[in-house]
């Protein structure tokens, strides 16, 4: 038999104006205080960042019951929802019954009501979902996952899934973790006495993908334009704030797109982000305003309102020279930017988020689209306040010669890029794509200013838990 | 200086109605037929599996130009609409002007006008986006992506991104690959003589992920309901019609469901996929039928018409036994069901959809809840025409003791798993969900026989092309 009354979430509960009736709701416990008569248990399901207050007349429940009832235990409650009197809440729920899922023993439950450093609840990310803090960040992060599809859906994208494990190397980076079923200890052998990858599942050697960008661009040339959404990785040893093992990307690519197109589209896509986000997590935002970040929401709204400034990297170097402020790295033609140089002109000079095109070719990757003045590439930065570099993108090169001849010159080996190659020799045509690295943007959002408070699970050097 | 024109998609100028406007448009030539003085071009830029048929005067143009034209090239066009009085479309574009972004050599260029084998297709993975066949197939893989996302956001889940790169076997099958960036040939050694993985990139051993579930429970036991829906590994050597070593998995979980509510929510969920589908993607899932599958429409409006039935495993095997059909696999209680006896339930027996529960506990994994017979767990499977299991999910093991009862009898090594054994012990909550192979899925709404040709570039043994 199916129970009389359908739970209802304490996000629409709070909304609800059907006062004198009988509700369900489930959560965990907050907090609970009161006098022996009278309990007030702040109840959370995670549907939003507020509680459901829920009231009980001590008296009326038996003792072990009561007793059960501490933070971090699991609760269904059947009652009246009533309009509250108290501070802080419009309604709440006068306890009928009350059933204990799930005790929380006080001496061993990690979460107390006290505060906890962020670095404790890494330790704890199987339960750090159950604080303010990261419920926030997750609710407002699956908002901006939402949002991205929502986008590019209503543009008529198409969403492509490249492969995870690949045989290419798509940055030329090398920084790669290696995919295998071999033996680990006593793999087969070549005869030339090196590991016989021939004999592994793929028959050859293979990685875990570092970008979809490559694949993504020949759907784009087929179905006009297309987006990746999925997981990248960099067996990169740096242990820093910003940097993840695994994180997530989003790569557009658009045939018939040149550089100023994609500039229009990275502007845009940008601030329907945030203003989305800001439109349908207003309370998870508000909260990480108040908490971490006293400039959030004003830094969000400065990036949806203000036009993003349009330069090049030439400008943007005699600018950074003719700077009266100290930077701790050098300014010179023909290295890349830093940080604190990206900051500088958005925080500093421009006051505006920036877009930054054609830098010189040699800090760049290899399928970017060449300039006639041989040394520059159309690529374009967009640098956002405090975080410098949230999108790298570029028109790519479709020339077929022009594109063979950088790989030559770059001695990328080709073996594994024949098909890269062949769609520009097949009816190639203008196009251009960008990045965004989904977890620099979901710190953006949240004002987290660590990475690994970003993602639920982090997989960083020395640490793959959960 | 920007081009005057947008760019329209093909896709909207088919509905559009501005005879007599000038327009322009991009893509690629499927054909080009004509007479000395006047031709026909099918251009199709992957928006819409119909072409835009472009008029061309070839004396107003040059020789150059219309010899560069042909089956693959690249155009840009640019011409008057026109209503249509040829058969096949409403409207066409006589051309005023015509770029050639990229040529497509005819003795060259592998998708002449004539058939290709999937096979052949399948080696040429970077091109197939180009077919009608495959534009269909990924169009509708796209529309059933964005119905996922926008079913459960609908309803409040939150999107969770699980890790790929894992220290635990969710399902302790043992099947999977291993992710290091220790020096292949020369690995560091234990004194025991073993690989040191404690000098590994993570610090110990990590495999690719073969399902988010558990860590997506972790969530659900705090944000109520959530779903992950990333790729998933098995290193299975199986070169069959249905596996992938590298595919997509949706895994809804949710607190305070039990095996009904589960139920409910995966009748619902595959229902809503199904018909947004149909009216999203008709032109596609119309050509599919045509050519692949002339049963698919009926199908697919079976799935979303029909109540689908529910029973248990017991209850199946009854029926299966009495049967008077020839299976190839022997029914007998205490063993698994083949796609064969799927397919006779839901197919000749019930004409319907069928969701089993009650397996018995020894065929399924170790998280489900048991029943109180000591035999079954309160398993779920869903059963579709063509396919058998489409879905797989229980309502889970919420009891501390009973869990930690079942993985020491299965000797699944506990240690990678107390952050899942502690959610029991803290404020533990009956909970459920299930799990969505999403090629399976894109397999039945396409028709596609092969799983290769629902995913853009399938990972399968000795093939990890592109």
């Amino acid at each position: 038999m199916r129970k009389e009354i359908k739970r209802i979430k304490v996000k629409d509960l709070l909304v609800s104006k059907s006062f004198g009736k009988e509700v369900h709701v489930k959560g965990w416990v907050r907090t609970k205080r009161g006098s022996k008569k009278i309990g007030f248990i702040a109840l959370n399901d995670g549907s939003i960042i507020h509680n459901m207050q829920i009231v009980v007349d001590f008296p009326e429940f038996d003792e072990q019951t009561i007793k059960q009832i501490t933070t971090g235990s699991c609760l269904s409650v059947t009652g009246t929802l009533v309009e509250s009197k108290g501070k802080g809440q419009n309604v709440e729920i006068h306890a009928r019954h009350i059933e204990v899922y799930g005790t929380a023993d006080p001496d061993t439950y990690p979460l107390q009501k006290k505060g906890h450093t962020l670095e404790f609840l890494r330790e704890i990310a199987h339960l750090r979902f159950r604080t303010n803090t990261f419920g926030a960040v997750f609710r407002v992060r699956h908002t901006m996952a939402y949002a991205v599809h929502k986008y590019f859906n209503d543009k008529g994208f198409y969403y492509l899934h490249t492969p995870i494990i690949t045989s290419s190397d798509a940055e030329g980076a090398g920084e790669m973790f290696r995919v295998s079923v071999l033996d680990d200890l006593n793999p087969p052998k070549t005869p030339e006495g090196k590991v016989d990858y021939e004999k592994d599942f793929f028959g050859k050697e293979t990685n875990l993908t570092v970008s979809g960008q490559l694949e993504a661009e020949l759907a784009a040339l087929a179905l006009s334009e297309v987006y990746t959404f999925g997981p990248t990785f960099r067996a990169e040893n740096s242990n820093t704030p910003r940097h993840l093992a695994e994180f997530w990307m989003i790569e557009p690519e658009m045939a018939f797109y040149d550089i100023n197109d994609n500039m229009d589209l990275a502007e845009d896509f940008l601030k329907f982000i945030v203003s989305y986000t800001l439109e349908n997590s207003p309370d998870d935002l508000e909260f990480l305003n108040k908490m971490y970040d006293k400039e959030l929401l004003e830094r969000l709204r400065f990036v949806v309102e203000k036009e993003f400034i349009r330069t090049n990297y030439t400008e943007a170097i005699k600018i950074l020279k003719n700077a009266n402020e100290k930077f701790e790295f050098p300014v010179e033609w023909g290295s890349d930017l830093k940080a604190e140089h990206e900051r500088f002109l958005v925080e500093k000079y421009y006051k505006r988020s920036v877009i930054l095109t054609d830098y010189p070719k040699d800090i760049k990757a290899f399928y970017m689209k060449q300039n006639n003045d041989g040394k520059t590439i159309r690529a374009m930065d967009v640098l956002f306040p405090r975080l410098g570099e949230i999108i790298g993108g570029s028109q790519r090169e479709e020339d077929y010669d022009r594109l063979k001849g950088r790989i030559d010159e770059l001695k990328i080996p080709v073996k594994e890029l024949w098909w890269y190659l062949e769609v520009r020799k097949f009816g190639t045509a203008p196009h251009s794509g960008f990045g965004l690295g989904f977890e620099r943007m979901v710190q953006f959002v949240t004002g987290m200013s660590n990475i690994r408070d970003v993602i639920p699970f982090p997989r960083t050097p020395r640490s793959a838990e959960f």
